[in-house]
C-alpha cells in the first residue's frame, strides 16, 4: 500500500534540545531542516515538543508558543521541504494541546492533537494539556499520513493496557506513513519494548512507521533516540545511533529484508546513558570542572572514569580525604586509577578538622558517649565541606557517587557523601556497579585496578567497617529492591518469587520507607531504570506503608 | 426542598489521618463513627480517602484495599448509623477510582466514583485514577443525595474555567442533600476561595451542602479543615475549627440566618498552619525533640518560637553557633530569646573547626586566594555538622529556618543553613516572616527581642554584611518574587505592574532560576501559599527560561 514512497527521502531529525531555550532549539531545528532539504529530502520529522523542549515543565505556564512556532515557519520559508515539528498549541479557555505541526514553506498544512496524554513514573502531562480527540489519516501533498504523538501508540503496549479508553490507531489502516514523534527517555529494557510498540503500530495499521525520539539528557532524563522506521512486516531500518544527535535520511521502500533490529548489552547502554547524563549536564549548564572524592572503593572509581570519558581528563579532579579509618590501600588503589586516567588529585586529609569538631562537641554538648553513627557522619561530612569548597574557590562542581542500593537503605550521609550536583549511580545497583567496572576496564584500557573490584566494600568511617556489617549481602538486597521499588511487589510477594527470608526482606523494605527523608533531600539522579528516585517516585516522608507488607 | 432534613442530624467527621497507615486510620473513623452514633446523628461523613489518607502516593501501587474498606463495615455494622466514606475502588483492568461508599450495618449501599481529576501544583490524581461518570441524585433511605467528591464541585470556580469537560453538578437539582467529601489543603487566600466554591455549589443545586475536609498536616500539605455546611442562600453554619480535628453535629434546617462565616486574619492562619505543620511531623513520625540554629535573626527566632509553641519548651533546644563574624548583639538577642520561651540553649563555637577546614584547603588546594563565598559556605556547613551531629547523638531532628525569599534566590548554603528535616519558614516571604513575629509577640507575650524585628537582616558571616549587600530590598524583592512564583507572571508584566525597574526584576528573575539546583536539595517545606517550592512546581534544573523574560 506504501509504493507512492517509492523514491521518497523521509529525514529523521533526532535532535537534543535545551528545555525552555526557544531560541537555541529553533536554530537547531532550522539547521537540520536545511541540511534535510539539501540531501534531497522530500520530508523531516522532528521530536515531540521540539520547540520548547521536552519534558516543558511549569515553564509552559509562561509559554506563548505560538508566536514561536511562527517564527520558525518564517525562518524556513524558503526551503524546499514538509517540516513536521512538535509544539504546543494555545486555547482560548483551558490547557493547550501537545501537538503535531506540519507547515511547509510558510504555510501551516496540519495540526494533530495528542490524544494519550501519559501519567505515570516521571510523566505527568494531564497537568499540562488538554486531551486531544483521534484524527482521521490526512492527504498532504498526495500522500496519506497517519499522525500520532508518543503515548498515542502506546495503546498497543500490554502493560498499559486497559488505562485508555480511546484508540488513536483506530481510523489509521493502510496509509502511507504513520508518523510518532516522540519524547521517550531511555531505561534499561525501554528500548526492546518501545520497539516492540512501533512494530505492533506499523502491523496494526498495515503502515510503515516513521518514529522520531529526542536524545540527551535533560537533568535526570535521558533521552536514547534510537529513532528508525519500521515496517509492517517487522523489518526495521534507518535506525539513528543511541545517544548521539543525528539526522537520518531513509528512502522508504516498499517492502525487502532489512537487517534485524540488535539491542545494545543492557550494561553498555547504562555506560553510554551515564556518559552522555554528565556531558549534557555540564555542556547545557556551561560548567567546566568536575570534582569526584575519590576514598579508593569501586562507587567513586566508576564514576571517576565515567566522568573523564564525559569530559576528557584535564576537566575532572580526583580529591583524596583520609582519616585515620582510611586503610594505605585505598590511598593506593585511588591514586591507581588517577594515574591510570590522568587526571590530577588533591590530598586533604580530614584528620584534624574532625578532631576539632569532636572537641567542642563533647566539650559542650555531651561527655563520655561512645563512638557511633554521630562521628560517621562528621567525617562525611568534613569531605562534602572540602569538595564543595573546591567547587566554590575553584569553579565547577561536584559529581555525587551514591549507588541506588545505598540511596534505597538510606546507607549514607545526608549533607556528606549524598551531596553533589548530579547523582551518577543513584540508579544502579551496586551489582550493577560491578559490572559496570568490568565495562570500564574494557573499554578504558584496565583504569579501575582490579583490588577496587574484588576487596570488601566498606565505608572506613570506623575502623575494619565493611558494608555488610549493616547491610545483607549485595546480591539479596538488590534482587529483593529491584521487586519492591520496581516492580512494586510486597513482601510476600517477593518471599514467594526469591525465598529469600521474609524477616530479611521486611528489614529491606523498612530500610527503604524509613529513608525517604534522605532521599527527598538527595540531588537529581541520572535515571537508567523503569523506576528511579526522583520526581517519577512519590512517596510521603510522614507515613506508613502498611500495604508494602502483605 | 430539604425540609425532609428536619430534625436529622448530620455528623461531620473532620479527621487527621496518617498516609498509609490503614488500621491506624480505620480506629479513627470506627471512633468516630461510634461517637457520632452517640451523639444520634443519622449519618456521619468523612474525608476524601479517610482510609489510605490523602494524598495516598505511590503506594496506592500496592494498596488492596477493598480488603480494607470491607474490615472497616464488619467493625461498624452494630452502629445505627449512615457512614460516608472515600476510599478506592480497584478496577479489574486500568486504575483504581476514587470512591464515596456509603454503607450502613454492614451493607454498602452505593458507590460514586470522583469525576474530575485535579492535575495542577500539588495534585496529581489522573496519576492515580481513573475519572467517573457523572452521576443523578441518589436515594438513600428515603432521602436524596447528590455526591460529589472534591474537585467535583470546583466547576464552580472561575479560575479553573474550560479545563474540564464534564460538569458533575448538572444533573444535582433540589436535592435534599449535597455531599462533599474533600482533601483541600490550606494556602492563603484558599478558604475563601474554597467557600465561595461551596457556596456556588449549592446555589446552582438549590441545595444545602456537606463539607467534610481533611484536616493536619501531611509532611509539607497542610489540611486546614474549616468542614461546613452550606444553604443555597448563601448562610453557613456548622463551621468546624481550622487545624483541629473535630466532630461537628449538623442539624439540617430548612433555612434561616447564621453566623456570618469570617476568615482569620491570614497572617494568623499561616501561624496556626505553621503549628500544626511542625506538631504532625514530630507527632506522626514518633520525633521528640527540635534543634534550632539561634543566630539571633528573625527567621530563626520565629521558628523556635513556633517550634515551642508547637511541641512544649522542654522539646526544643536553641543552638548558638557564633563565628569571629557573630556580634554580640546576635548573641544577647538569641539568649533573651531563649530565655523569652523558657528553652535550653547550647553554645558551640565554630572559630576553631572553621580555621583546621581553611588551613587544611590553604595549603594543599590554593594559596593566597582572598575570602569570598567559599569561607561563608564553609562556616554554615560547620554549623550543620554540630545541629545534625546533636540530632545523631541526642536524638531529634534540625528545624530549617529558611524563608521563600532566600530559597527563592538562592541566599543560602546547600548543606549549610539549607539543612533540615522540615523547611518551616521556606513558604513565607521575609516581609511575611515580620509580620509574623508580630503575632507571635502577641500571643507568647513578647517573646521575640524587640532589636531581633527592627536591625538591619545579616547573615554574619563576613565582617558588617547585610543581606542588602546581595538582594534588593525585601520589599521589592517580595512583590517581585510573588508575582513571578504565584501568578507566573513575565519580566514585563511584573513591571507594568509594580513600576520596579525591568533591569531589577530581570535580575530578580535570573536569581531565582538559576536557583533551581539549590532547592531541588531543599528540605520539605510546609506550604502556606498557592505555589510553595516543592512538589508543587517543577522547573528544570539544566534549561533555560526564555519566556519568563518576555
Amino acid at each position: 500500500m506504501f509504493h507512492k514512497f517509492g523514491n521518497m527521502k523521509i529525514a529523521l531529525a533526532q535532535i537534543n534540545t535545551i528545555i525552555g531555550a526557544i531560541s537555541h532549539n529553533r536554530e537547531k531545528i532550522v539547521k537540520f531542516a536545511k541540511e534535510a532539504a539539501d540531501k534531497d529530502a522530500q520530508i523531516v520529522i522532528f521530536p515531540e515538543l521540539a520547540i520548547c523542549g521536552y519534558p516543558p515543565t511549569d515553564q509552559l505556564y509562561f509559554d506563548l508558543l505560538e508566536e514561536e512556532l511562527q517564527i520558525l515557519i518564517d525562518q524556513t520559508q524558503d526551503l524546499p521541504i514538509t517540516i513536521v515539528v512538535g509544539t504546543i498549541t494555545e486555547q482560548p479557555q483551558g490547557k493547550p494541546y501537545n501537538s503535531l505541526v506540519i507547515f511547509r514553506q510558510g504555510k501551516i498544512l496540519h495540526r494533530y492533537h495528542k490524544v494519550l496524554l501519559p501519567d505515570y513514573d516521571i510523566f505527568d502531562e494531564n497537568r499540562y494539556f488538554a486531551p486531544g480527540t483521534p484524527q482521521k489519516p490526512v492527504e498532504i501533498n498526495g500522500r496519506i499520513f497517519g499522525l500520532t504523538i508518543c503515548e498515542d501508540i502506546w495503546i498497543t503496549d500490554p502493560d498499559l493496557k486497559g488505562i485508555y479508553d480511546l484508540n488513536p490507531l483506530e481510523s489509521i489502516k493502510d496509509v502511507d506513513l504513520v508518523i510518532n514523534i516522540s519524547g521517550s527517555p531511555f531505561s534499561i529494557g525501554h528500548p526492546a519494548r518501545r520497539l516492540n510498540v512501533i512494530t505492533e503500530t506499523a502491523r496494526l495499521t498495515n503502515s510503515p512507521v516513521a518514529y522520531v525520539n529526542h536524545v540527551g539528557a535533560q537533568t535526570d532524563l535521558i533521552f536514547d533516540g534510537r529513532s528508525c522506521i519500521v515496517y509492517p512486516d517487522g523489518t526495521v531500518e534507518s535506525i539513528a545511533p543511541a545517544f548521539e544527535e543525528s539526522l537520518i535520511i531513509a528512502e522508504l521502500k516498499g517492502s525487502g529484508s532489512f537487517p534485524p533490529f540488535v539491542g545494545e548489552p543492557w550494561i553498555e547502554d547504562i555506560y553510554d546513558a551515564l556518559v552522555i547524563g554528565i556531558r549534557d549536564f555540564f555542556g547545557k549548564l556551561g560548567l567546566k570542572h568536575a570534582y569526584v572524592g575519590l576514598s579508593g572503593g569501586i562507587d567513586s572509581s566508576v564514576v571517576c572514569a565515567l566522568a573523564v570519558e564525559a569530559l576528557g581528563k584535564e576537566s575532572v579532579t580526583g580529591v583524596l580525604m583520609p582519616s585515620e579509618f582510611t586503610s594505605q590501600e585505598s590511598i593506593d588503589d585511588a591514586l591507581q586509577l588517577a594515574e591510570n586516567l590522568g587526571i590530577k588529585t588533591l590530598n586533604l586529609p580530614i584528620t584534624e578538622p574532625f578532631h576539632s569538631i569532636v572537641k567542642v562537641l563533647q566539650d559542650r554538648a555531651w561527655k563520655d558517649k561512645p563512638f557511633d553513627v554521630t562521628e560517621e557522619n562528621i567525617q562525611s561530612r568534613i569531605r562534602m565541606i572540602y569538595l564543595h569548597a573546591l567547587s566554590n574557590k575553584l569553579g565547577g562542581v561536584v559529581l555525587n557517587t551514591s549507588n541506588k542500593s545505598e540511596l534505597a537503605t538510606g546507607y549514607g550521609t545526608l549533607y556528606g557523601d549524598m551531596s553533589g550536583a548530579l547523582g551518577v549511580l543513584g540508579d544502579v545497583y551496586k551489582t550493577w556497579v560491578y559490572r559496570l567496572a568490568r565495562v570500564i576496564n574494557q573499554r578504558l584500557n584496565k583504569a579501575i585496578p582490579e583490588r577496587v573490584l574484588t576487596k570488601p566494600p566498606s565505608a572506613e568511617l570506623r575502623p575494619n567497617q565493611t558494608d555488610q556489617d549493616t547491610l545483607p549481602p549485595y546480591d539479596v538486597l538488590d534482587a529483593v529492591l529491584i521487586r519492591y521499588i520496581e516492580m512494586h511487589e510486597t513482601a510476600t510477594q517477593i518471599a514467594k518469587a526469591t525465598g529469600i527470608d521474609l524477616s530479611v526482606i521486611n528489614n529491606i523494605i523498612n530500610m527503604v520507607n524509613r529513608n525517604e527523608y534522605k532521599r527527598y533531600q538527595a540531588p537529581p539522579i541520572l535515571r537508567v531504570t523503569s523506576k528511579a528516585f526522583g520526581i517519577g517516585r512519590r512517596m510521603p516522608i510522614v507515613g506508613r506503608f502498611e500495604t508494602a507488607f502483605k
